[in-house]
């Protein structure tokens, strides 16, 4: 059952490698016979929801540098191979159109790291959080009305931001609103700008990094208050997915996990960006809570990233994870995963971004915690073992569909 | 809750490398202090059903060939590794006397392979599987009455059979019962024997090995007459285990596994059995067919098995995984897994010695789906999804007990 | 220094993978900027010896079904991600003139799995070897004679043949020449009928296959008589090439190889041939005895080799190696090594060409033993150690170069 | 040819897992059944050089800690299943005879983390360096006096130290005696101290550590002054060995490495030391500059350390190559090295024992660059290439032996 709807999918950070694998898997979909592999709404469980097709969505979003996506998606092709074929060729008209929906962002409280990859005349000028969230909101609602869209969701995929510290202002919204107009960098970190400002639109709000985002109370009740559904955070396209995947097993079958190590080698501007120490430590942190919570004790855990630019957007992920079984024995498993990052992400940015829109047209609000499976930190919910959370996932999925 | 109920276990096969695990593992857990890693029915779901204790065993089988627990465990603490410091000096009493519980076997109807590991001072002579199986029934039954036990389980840890066609007689009792005074391979095979008697002696049954054992109507419809709750075949501990808990992940995931290629090697008496082709394919088999059950397509697979004896007890597994994501990116992920054989598979035994008493108790008969998980090939179920087989598992260990 | 010479390399299996990257090679690297990366001939040994640039070659060779280079290359670049970028566009016309060049080839004596690739508008009608060898031997000299060239070198890069057997008459050229008439599939394996014709048509011969070629007495005589040089064979490329280069530091160190397991998994048309456990055979066999020659004992060994079509002409072996150390104490080494099969032989074969044609001119004759680092089974020689080799090689880069 | 000869072999860092597991191998190879596998010296080389038998040797040393050889074999045996069978009860006489030479050492000048590691009975108390040299002196005299020992070697087993500055008075022995009174931790580190204090006794020095030792110009003049030949530093016992045996195979093919990312993983007190980022620090340079030596350019290299407890003393390495081969394709090999470090380093210490005091019989004097091969970073040699560095070690067992 197709309807008849327009929606818009804004991504914050759109030259980035996902956003711009997104706007080419989506402007590839339109097509019929374009294979849905990757995609979690096509494995068979969704027919009966009511999601938007490929072909409803119109692609925009906020950049901090030139860029477009036709020439982003051709240096990914030549530096990593993806997008074979003839699919740049055949699409690059309707990704040019979707270039134009494409506006300056904003670099207001960001770090040292990702403001030294912004340009001048593609960031707005804005001297207090308030500014920029009225700024964007601004751009977010003009692109709905220009293009006739009936829903617009907002996901991040910009680069990872350093931890932020949880000030007691995050903790009520009147307290927050009452600092937007201050110049201080401890007042809210870009992404939450964001964040606030894709809830003001009303549009839902995906997080698909480790940054802070939605994740605070002040702005959770901002969504409540304003009826938005959010999701988050941080998407878990391959090492984390594993771990979720494989330490229940070892619950299961009541193996001790003595230590879990992990090495992630990878390039890209994710790698280049997760180089600086301190855009890396909210990733780790990110990656690193799901075991103890899935095996109840915490064996030793180790997390490394580590920058390695000949792999251009490729990820090797090297896990080894020693256990005791029977009679005190000492056993070992290894993998290597070798994934390419945002060919992962991007069906997982185009399942949120449609599972959010219908969560919205549900009325739904607040943290989808149905969503968890798709997350390293998911909000909303403790659950971290995959198969429990895709339990829930096939629940909702059997349920009755929002009208269109 | 304990009780103070006293059980047997009777194990085919019983100077193998995982029966005397089993009973070295038994011996060392009749101290309280003693680690339960490893034992499934010890990971805290089964607290409401009533399983017998570790020190409620007595450990009795049968072998073809002259043996002991001692010097069998001394050999693979030598090769392997294994029971590391004191453990077989401290237990060396009770598995010396559970020694002389072991009866000889029988070769009827066995292949060479099997055959040539067997002595004559240590085998039955009997012609007919009728007698056969007469003769192996009055072992059991003269076990249970010596020792006062309550129930002894029948558990196959016996070496690998060839595949054994499907004849036409194995499809009912009763034109199974009138060929077994027939002198004749083509009747049944050594492990189905066992099992047969196993049934007469009124016994709760467990086949541990890919071999044909209880599993034809013949013998299923023997049990259904007797009361007797069947499980199998060929326990789940390590690279087919890995396939069930991977492949639903790339289901979930909708990504398209193009091959899996897995190769083992191993050492050890298991290993030497699995050199030979005719045993090895029983195995291969089992192995190979849980893919396509979880994915709902059948990629290319690739199973094989290698004799390494220097190895010993010990397995690696290699796996590789050719996998396509979204807009045709091909990517990998490969697996080793480093693991002691026995060591994996006894804990396993006692768990299902355990359940499979528990079950004859609660008057459950034929095969007990429930036990998927444990095994490559379950009976009665098509369910090969660790976790649906986990999420049964774990649904009976929250109903109503047995009673003692 | 440049020399204004024009030479021919005549490719046995024109259509095959390693031949059409050596054309597409050839190609490319007429433009001074291609980078010569993978050719050991541009390590910086070679400059005082007086090699044939690139440029200077003309490709021609045998195929028994229809082909052409250009299609190759572009199934190579889809089904592989060989050829990035603009490289067959560029060299698309010379590749056209270099198809026009390959002619039907034969498959009198050839097995059934190669014959069933064949199509008869592209193989020879010949009766008899001696039919076979004067045909070939015509093919060959009308391309030198067509395009003007100073010298041709065969060398064969066509499927592998079965092992055959070492009959009496391959002991002496006077007893093979008696059976050339003959109508019978045991005088001479097809690889060995163009291995003839290559010398009778005064060529220097490279077996890069583990066929059988020119490697028995009667055809080294004939190249004795006839002056010419000969290498071979099989191209170390990968899994061998590593043995080869591990081994000799397990030697040196005094650590005892217990046991070493390799396992390659490969797609392509060389992983469908090599499905055939005859054509395997002969592979197998090559690669297995560099172990023992280099350690001095012979630790247990197993190669697998298995055809995985989703892999085109990637290949990934698999090595486990476990060794003994001091006071009895066992460690493993693994290894993965992902390579694209024809990019690493595509090199070593126009080394090989460019150092046969080198030989030729300084009247070097029979077996090239300075060559054995780049093949498995080194003829003329018994030294399997890498590093060995290399010396050897690098002794022989030292030397008086031929004249021009 | 065995001499009468009796050596002594000074071990600083007595009751680490190295110095203990070389006592206690010393101690079994007094049997001459016990295998001699792991000994370079022992395969087959060095024949004609008159070294000194296993059983001439006489064991002992400094530590900073109560301890004992039993024990600390003990625990090894226990923690990571070295030392298998009954070799410790067989040598537990010996090897507390040896303990009885072990004398408490000096932490002056060391840094924190090892510091934290002494207790105050077991060191000795000195205000200087010039005092502890003395002190150190007097112990290795004594020992060598008691025991009537032709000649001692010292070697320096003691946990890696933090880099320490290049500082002038390091440059000339005039400069560096006028401030061995100092009260200064910038006259001299630790193992420096040590090392200065085995020369001043006429012992041959060997640094199996990355710490300066005698790595510095004015100690090699002492060295020179006193004729005493020495060796370092760091021990080539895994990843590193690798490095430098692969690497020559991508240099001598022609093959680019792009990307060389390694990852250890370790337990043990080695691995709880180099957990300290400044002892780590040490490590990772010496480990990183082989690369590029061998290579001839820099590819981007990534050397990871960590303490990973479960291991014990056990290391895994981890290692991803990544390079491009012909016409711009890239390809990737990775291996794991899964090694009981002192078991791999232990019979190198003895190897390097054995030949220091073989080439002082022969008054060779100074850094001696034959021992290249056992180093990571060589002394007084940029050789890196293992097999350039095995010739010279093999030319080397070739020559005319010391007189004994």
């Amino acid at each position: 059952m197709k309807n008849n709807r327009r929606v818009g999918i804004w991504l914050i950070g759109a030259w980035g490698s996902v956003a711009t694998t997104t706007a080419v898997g989506l402007a590839a979909m339109r097509q019929e016979q374009q294979s849905r592999v990757g995609l979690v709404t096509e494995n068979g469980w969704f027919e009966k929801l009511n999601l938007d097709q490929p072909e409803a969505f119109v692609v925009g979003g906020h950049d901090i540098h030139q860029g477009c996506f036709v020439s982003t998606a051709q240096k990914l092709h030549q530096q990593a191979g993806m997008f074979s074929g003839n699919l740049l060729t055949e699409n690059s008209e309707i990704l040019a159109k979707w270039t134009e929906n494409v506006c300056p962002g904003t670099v207001l409280n960001a770090d040292a790291k990702i403001e030294s990859l912004s340009e001048v005349q593609s960031t707005i000028q804005c001297a207090t959080p308030a500014e920029a969230i009225e700024k964007i909101r601004a751009d977010i609602t003009a692109f709905r009305t220009t293009h006739q869209l009936d829903q617009v969701v907002v996901v991040n995929t910009a680069s990872t931001e350093p931890p932020f510290p949880t000030h007691d202002h995050l903790k009520s919204l009147s307290q927050l609103r009452a600092r937007l107009s201050e110049k201080s960098k401890e007042v809210l970190p870009t992404s939450s700008i964001y964040a606030f400002a894709a809830i003001e639109a009303g549009c839902p709000y995906v997080n698909f990094t480790p940054s802070l985002g939605s994740s605070c109370p002040a702005i959770e009740e901002l969504a409540r208050e304003k009826g938005i559904p959010l999701s988050g955070q941080d998407g878990k396209t391959g090492e984390t997915l594993l771990k979720t995947v494989l330490a229940p097993m070892f619950a299961a079958r009541n193996l001790k996990v003595l230590s879990w190590a992990g090495f992630n080698i990878l390039g890209g501007g994710d790698g280049f960006v997760l180089n600086d120490p301190a855009n890396k430590a909210t990733k780790i942190t990110s990656k690193d809570q799901v075991l103890s919570d899935i095996l109840g004790y915490r064996p030793q855990s180790l997390v490394g990233i580590e920058y390695v630019e000949s792999l251009s957007d490729w990820k090797t992920a090297w896990d080894h994870i020693h256990f005791e079984g029977f009679l005190g024995t000492r056993m070992m498993m290894q993998f290597t995963w070798q994934g390419c990052d945002s060919i992962l992400a991007a069906p997982l940015v185009i399942d949120l971004a449609r599972l959010a829109l219908h969560a919205q047209r549900r009325q739904e609000v607040g943290p989808l915690t149905y969503l968890a499976s798709f997350f390293k930190s998911p909000i909303g919910t403790k659950k971290q073992n995959f198969f429990e959370q895709l339990n829930e996932l096939w629940q909702y999925s059997q349920t009755q569909p929002a009208n269109s």
